[in-house]
Order: C-alpha cells, then structure tokens, then sequence
C-alpha cells in the first residue's frame, strides 16, 4: 500500500488540507474553515476530524498516513514545533506539533507558512528543484521565506525571511504593523500599493483613480494596475515606485544570496508584466554583475498549492529521505 | 602521531600559512611573498616549497599533514576548486584544488578567502560556534560571508556573502570596481570612507581635515576616525553617513537571514565605538523586533589568523567529522 503524505496549510480564515504522494503531487485536496474562537484551542482537533471525515469519505483509514507537515501563519521554532505567536489565531507560544500529534497519533512537522509555501515552490514549482531560492509572496502582506543548501534558513529566533520587513523606506516611511516603519510591506503588498496611490492622488485630480475614489469610495490594487495598463500617468508612476521598493529589495537580498531564483507570488504578482517589468529593470540595475547573470527572477506556479505542498515535502524529508 | 591540518590564506601580496591541531589550535604560521609574474602560475609550487622548508625546519614531513584548506581572493566553485576570476593574480577559471593537489600530494579544499574568513570567526572566533552567521570586513574593500544552518553559503555562482556589493546608494553613488554603482564598499571601506570625506570637504574648511589635506596632499579614514574622536564636525557627520550605510544594509541582511551573529571585521572596525555605537543605532532602527531581540552586532577576534583557521575548518569537516 502506498503511504500518503498530509500536508496542512493554516491561514485565519480557512484550512488548506491535501492528501500527496510520496513524489508530491496532490490526490485529494480540501478546505475547512478556521476556528478562532476560545484562542484556537479547537484548531488541531477539527484537524484531525477533517482528515478522519475525508479518509472514511475515500474509504481508506489513517494508517494510510505517514504523517502530517503543517504550515502555521506565524514564527516557528521548527525544531520542537512550538509556534511562538500567531495573532490572528489567539495563538501565544503555542505547543502546536505536540498538539496535532496528539489529536491525529500520527507524526507531525510545523513550519511557517511562508516558509511552506517556499519549500513547495522549490520542490515542484517554479524553484524546480534549485536548492538556493527565496520567495517572496505579495499579497495583503509580504511574505517570504529563503532556501539555502537546500534547507530552509530558519535563523536564530524563527524569523529568517521575513523580506516583508526589510527596510524598503529608511526616511518618512508609512507604519507597519510590526511595529517599525519604512518596511518593504507598506509598500509593496496589495494594501500597500493602495496606500502609496492615496498618498499623494489629491493632487492627481487628472488621474482615473481620482474619479474611481470619488465612485467607490476606496481604490484598490486591482485598480491601480487597471489604470497603468490604460497608461494613467498617475497609476503608472505608483507602479513604477512599486517596482524600485521591490526590485531594490530584491536585488540586496540576491547581492547577499546569489539564490539560483527568487520566486515572487501572491495576488500582486498576478498584475504581471506592467508591475514585474520594472522588478525585473531594478533588479537588474541593483546587482552586481556575477549575480545579475546568474540569479533569475521568476513567477510562483502552484498559486494556493504551495503551502500543502512544502508542508508534505516535510514528511518526506524526514521519514522517507 | 597527532595530524595537523594546514591553512593557506592567498592575498595579492602574500600568502598566509599554518598548521593547526584538530582543534584549530594554531601551532606554526607564517607568511611569504606571492609572486604574480607569469599569470600566478608558480602560486600553487610556491606554496608546497613553503610547506615542506617548514616541515623540514620542524623535523617533520608530509605525512604529518592531514590536508590543505585554501582561501582564495575571488568567486570559487567550491564544489571542483576552481577559482573563477582573482584579477589581482592573474588567474581566469583556474583549477586551483587541482593545481595544489598535483604539487602537495595532499588533498585540497578551496574557497573564497572572505568565506573562510567567516568559517574561522564562526569557528574559534566571535561567532563562537553559531550556525546561523553573517560576517563582514570593513577593509580597503568590503568583504562579507554568508553561514546558515552552519554551511557556508555559496550561491549557484559562487557569488553569495558579497555584502561589499550590497546597493547602499540607490541614486548617484560613486562608481565601484566592481562596475556598478552605490556599493557598500563605495561608503564603508576606508577608500570609501575618504571618498565621502572628499566629497564636500571644499565646502568645510573650518573642518581639520581640510588642514590635513593641505599638509599631506591626501587624508585617510584613519585622519577622518581622529577627527571626529576630537569632535571635528564634518569628521563627525562623515562617519554618521558612513554608520548609516553599514547600519541599514546589515539591518536588511539581519530582516532577511535573522543570523545569531553579525559579526564586523577588518581595519576599519577598530576605528571601535566612535563608528559602531552609531552602526548599532542605526541597525536597530532598521530591524524589526524579532530580529532587533535575536541578532546581535558583534567584532570579529581573530584578526588575520581568521583566514587560515578558517582554511583549516574545511580540511577538518571533511576528513574528520
């Protein structure tokens, strides 16, 4: 009987579940939604109520299993799976692997879901198999995660690449919600480029985004990209700001890590060349040469599937390598 | 009969030599002339007729040598020990594992002499057996090394740890050697730390350094360190630049890799606090709170021996451990 790898991938509105092969391609895949309530005590029980409805569902049983690799939206200390905080969760060093070991009797590894989301993309997504790789995900925040010798580089207090904190804005930055200012975060994620458009749009009464705040009310990303693909002046000098913070970021992180690629994913991502051009022109004019030629920029390809899918590469990393 | 390992650390004017215990206890080093005539050829048969003069005076021989760890001053295929480029010698995809083999007999491990460098602070020096680690030297140039889940970081190219190439000045940065422009080392090396100086030193004549530059013809980053030690305030506002520039970039590093140590070493660290109180200062504005709580500033301890100790390491890992 061939063993399934789970891979669990935990966001504060929904559980990603999948059952993989060995070789990590996903035969069934799931969701549940999240249970905040009582500080995420109910977490990793309905965890395992998920996969014991779904295995009884397939007619299989848990010893199908070889064991459960997690992604947690949070720091990880991922050598004893104790999640040092999650806020959306209520979760405060929480002794999560021991937890879901617990309540599922099977093995289990705990990472961040960045990170995660980073070893799934190395394994059987754009990394393809490069064993130096960061990753980036532009989404309502920034994350990241960073793959060097193939491991994960987790640093001395779980928070290892955390490029969504890198200093985009030494002076005058906008606040993040980590507490310090300027962070690559503020200006790079959906809500960021939001932010950097309002900033100064009052004097743009010229610009399309002008008449979209007085209709809607609100702009968002989507209308910011919209509009620079319609040449709005305005738009496309807030994307080409976007693109320095990123492109910028990026290169300093490549000058320091000569990575074979960096991944960049997440729903900005999706704005495609009219954002990721100018990335890629920053990038390019902030590397020094030997890593200009050698580091590539490339785009995410498993979407929502990376978290699942690095969170089984744990598995397999430790019970079947 | 207790073998030793031999470190070799190659420079431009010479070339460093030692054997060490097990331990990375330095027994025996010193140091001859590199002789670059004729593309470095002779290198690699200097180097052994260096080794046996010193067995011989020792009234040892070779088999007392386990084997030969090499730092060399360029990007290096660790991997085969081939050097890709080191312009000051002369040498283009040269296959320096290879050569030293063929004239030692022993076997041979090579890599980039700033890599080694760290290894040997990581080893015995301020990294004092970190796994996670970034080193820097602040010298005429500025060099760096990237440990992380205690391997050395090469990159797909040999081009990671180059923290000297870090983009410090986005726009209208002087030109580096390396043929960008704005590179830390254009800010934080002593050459660049006079280049600053320079810069608008025509506007500052109450400023010392005008005096000394008229005296001497030149200044030097050490003129700049007394100046300001005196409260010379142009000197003073030079070195606040030149913090600033180490201060962010080593933040960033810091926000990406979250290393237990960063460790600062070569000349220019001994200007000592007058330069690192304002680094530090600068280095916890610029990181977020989990790395500002877990990863600590610190100065490099083995001075020049970091090299061959380093060096050593290499011979030790993969014969001994």
């Amino acid at each position: 009987m061939e063993k399934w790898l789970m891979g669990v991938d935990l966001g504060g509105t929904t559980i990603k579940l999948a059952f993989l092969t060995a070789n990590g391609e996903i035969l069934h895949k799931w969701e549940v939604p999240t249970d905040i309530s009582d500080q995420g005590k109910n977490i990793t029980a309905d965890i395992n109520t998920a996969m014991e409805a779904k295995l009884h569902e397939l007619g299989e049983d848990k010893s199908r299993i070889l064991g459960i690799g997690m992604g947690a939206p949070g720091p990880v200390n991922a050598e004893n799976g104790v999640i040092y905080e999650a806020v959306n969760l209520g979760w405060k060093n929480y002794p999560l692997k021991q937890s879901l070991t617990e309540k599922t009797g099977l093995p289990v590894w705990v990472d961040n879901d960045a990170n995660t989301a980073a070893i799934g993309e190395m394994w059987k997504g754009a990394g393809a198999g490069a064993s130096d790789m960061v990753c980036v995900t532009l989404g309502t925040g920034v994350g990241g995660g960073v793959i060097a010798n193939g491991m994960m580089v987790q640093g001395i207090s779980g928070a290892a690449g955390e490029i969504g904190h890198i200093t985009a804005v030494p002076e005058n930055g906008f606040e993040c919600n980590c507490g310090k200012t300027g962070c690559l975060e503020t200006v790079a994620s959906a809500t960021g480029i939001v932010r950097l458009a309002l900033e100064d749009l009052k004097n743009h009464p010229e610009s399309k985004l002008t008449d979209l705040l007085g209709a809607n009310g609100s702009i968002t990303a989507k209308d910011v990209v919209d509009c620079a693909r319609n040449k709005d002046a305005y738009a496309l000098h807030i994307l080409d700001r976007v693109s320095f913070y990123l492109g910028y970021a990026l290169a300093n992180v490549a000058n320091a890590l000569n990575p074979e690629k960096i991944v960049i994913g997440g729903g900005v991502s999706k704005a495609g060349d009219i954002l990721l051009k100018g990335v890629e022109a920053y990038f390019r004019k902030y590397t020094f040469l030997r890593v200009r030629e050698s580091t590539e920029l490339a785009i995410a390809t498993l979407g929502n599937d990376a978290g699942v899918i690095g969170a089984a590469w744990m598995v397999k990393t430790h019970l079947l390598d």
